[in-house]
């Protein structure tokens, strides 16, 4: 090559950057939720490397808490190196063949995505569809299995969309009869309600570190159980999918530690913090408290003359849908609630856009200070409106 | 659905889980290497929300930053949320339809990772190949485009496993005569080693947070220029993979704001101070440090009489790898160096193994204290050896 003169450097770009100053949000939405102080202390200690034999404890620590959390037995239990979003992926991606019938159960959002995804790996996907805010009953789920026979039923344990929970006894059942895996969204159900993934004959699921779990986004818990594993060692074609590949990354976390990728170090270290935090409150306590504090904002509303979207026995203590008044700007009022108080709640995503506040009572901020002053900051700010 | 009593929570799994108390290692290998203390004060900040205004506000500014420090003005230019190599994945995801060959210059190991990557979304690959830490010239680049006509030429500007820089001068040309798309990896050379992705007619590119940036990792830059992003619109084929579909992830991080995945905050936080440390101090002011840390080290490695594998001319100031002398255990010195002196430095990967070690003097690492350092401790580890 010939050595030429480098260019100049443009400064064109070089803005001056303030320093970060971020308002002192309390985070009162469908996630992310504020993370444990303890948590971000550990965000920000010093790194080692992700080979070194310290971390490579961490690692192990962190999958058997993972496994605490989730109660299950399954080896291949991780934090994914990306946000929930990479999890849900993983599971599609490293399971479904060309081909395959993946049967989804949409009553939210998320069901909407799951089929977005599995399509870009091939799968002929089926829905089963339920207005949202409601969850499957038995008896539809076994009709729509019979109807499409699928090799994967995917369900949202909690759509963070609807704030509504799917009962699952008797599905795994179901799921076996017709030789199907059980693919289970619990996104805001981890660390916060009630969940047993082996009990239930799960045999995939994930998760995202920063709803229940109180840890900011940007790693996400990924399990596959036996079977699920099996359809993966089974495949034909490769992983359409590099990153999230189980067959590569499962040798990082597993006994051979190969080199796949730099797991994100800081992330799991405030992974671990988070579901240490959890081991030690223990999970029957977390799920009570989650449930109070639930009722105490549920009763809080009623009292105001506002009511719930979903019906009360399906309702997620972690995430509420609330009905927006008619002739209430939601919108405003939930910008006067971030503006003026500091309070973040969002509003409704897809076909509740404009219907619903979503309030979520996650993890660390699952107290009873926060219901007493959400309502009332919200009764002030209705009251003007 | 029947009330069951729930399942009693096994505690199996829920480990006595110690505080983190992890090393002090000074990380002088190929990465992740130390964050700025800045940085780690910024990654245990308080969350906002991922629609925040505020948060919006430090997108912006991290675009910006981004812009500068490749010498960029391409619009789409934003931090993939995950590490470098789901950027790397990303660029290839977005402008890769099943049969383009995609031609990759390989002399080291993540050149072998462009093609598997790129082989997952149907490309065609073909490879010109050189020797592990040399770099490809001008004339066989032509050779092999004459041959393979590519619709995207795929380099490596910083080789992470074997040091040697990729020169680009006069490759835009040629990319431009053959109606190729131009990718580099600079995962060891943004924010180290000069780099003007513009004027060097770079169509994408990629990095990671943790070499020179000077962030932990979980974080990656990716950019795509007006070619690529035409590329990708013009697509037959939806982008077979939902999380790093640029088409959607753009929306949020252009005008639209529209909710794709939850953005890793505070990951973000921590690029956005490593950004803004690099604006602060100059990239021309960067570059030098980072060379004369490196001649510093050069000198003193062959002092002992220890020889580099790279040819110094393409040698990177970032990564430096050196050869082990025959009859020396080199995993054995590492060892030391870890154990003994909390400093880690990697071995060799791939055909490199066992050959060499590799020493990186990234971003905050490459300081003079640091070399003087691993000097004199090398030394100590060698005579003992």
């Amino acid at each position: 090559m010939i050595a030429i003169a480098p260019p100049r450097v443009s400064d064109r770009h070089r803005i001056h950057a303030p320093d970060l100053d971020m308002p002192p949000r309390l985070l009162l939405g469908p996630g992310p939720s504020n993370a444990h102080p303890r948590v971000l202390q550990a965000m920000g200690l010093r790194q080692v490397g992700h080979l070194d034999p310290s971390f490579l404890e961490l690692m192990n620590q962190v999958q058997e808490l993972l496994r605490y959390v989730w109660q299950t037995e399954n080896q291949l239990t991780i934090p994914v190196s990306g946000t929930g979003s990479a999890a849900m992926e993983a599971t599609l991606a490293n399971t479904v063949e060309p081909g395959d019938v993946v049967l989804v159960g949409v009553n939210g959002y998320f069901g909407l995505r799951l089929i977005d995804m599995a399509k870009r790996y091939g799968a002929d996907t089926r829905s089963i569809q339920k207005p949202w805010g409601q969850a499957f009953d038995l008896s539809e789920l076994r009709t729509a299995m019979e109807e499409h026979r699928p090799a994967i039923l995917a369900l949202v344990h909690a759509e963070t969309s609807t704030g509504a929970r799917q009962p699952l006894e008797g599905v795994s059942e179901l799921c076996r009869e017709f030789d199907c895996l059980l693919l289970l969204d619990t996104v805001t159900s981890m660390g916060g309600v009630p969940l047993f993934l082996d009990e239930w004959g799960v045999d995939m699921a994930y998760s995202g570190s920063q709803k229940c779990l109180s840890c900011p986004p940007g790693i996400a818990p990924l399990t596959l159980g036996d079977r699920a594993v099996e359809k993966l060692l089974r495949r034909k074609t490769p992983v359409a999918n590099w990153y999230l590949d189980m067959s590569l990354v499962s040798q990082y976390w597993g006994g051979e530690r190969t080199y796949h990728h730099t797991a994100p170090i800081n992330m799991n270290y405030g992974l671990y913090m988070a579901l240490k935090l959890i081991a030690e409150e223990g999970l029957e306590a977390r799920w009570q408290r989650h449930q109070e504090t639930a009722d105490r904002l549920w009763s809080g509303l009623e009292e105001m003359g506002l009511s719930c979207y979903v019906d009360r026995d399906i309702r997620l203590p972690s995430l509420t849908t609330v009905c927006i008044p008619d002739g209430v700007d939601g919108k405003a009022i939930a910008r006067r609630l971030l503006t003026e108080y500091n309070i973040e709640v969002a509003g409704g995503l897809g076909e509740l856009g404009g219907k619903v506040w979503r309030i979520g009572l996650m993890g660390f901020n699952s107290r009873r200070e926060n219901v007493t002053l959400l309502l009332a900051a919200l009764r002030q700010v209705l009251s003007e409106a």
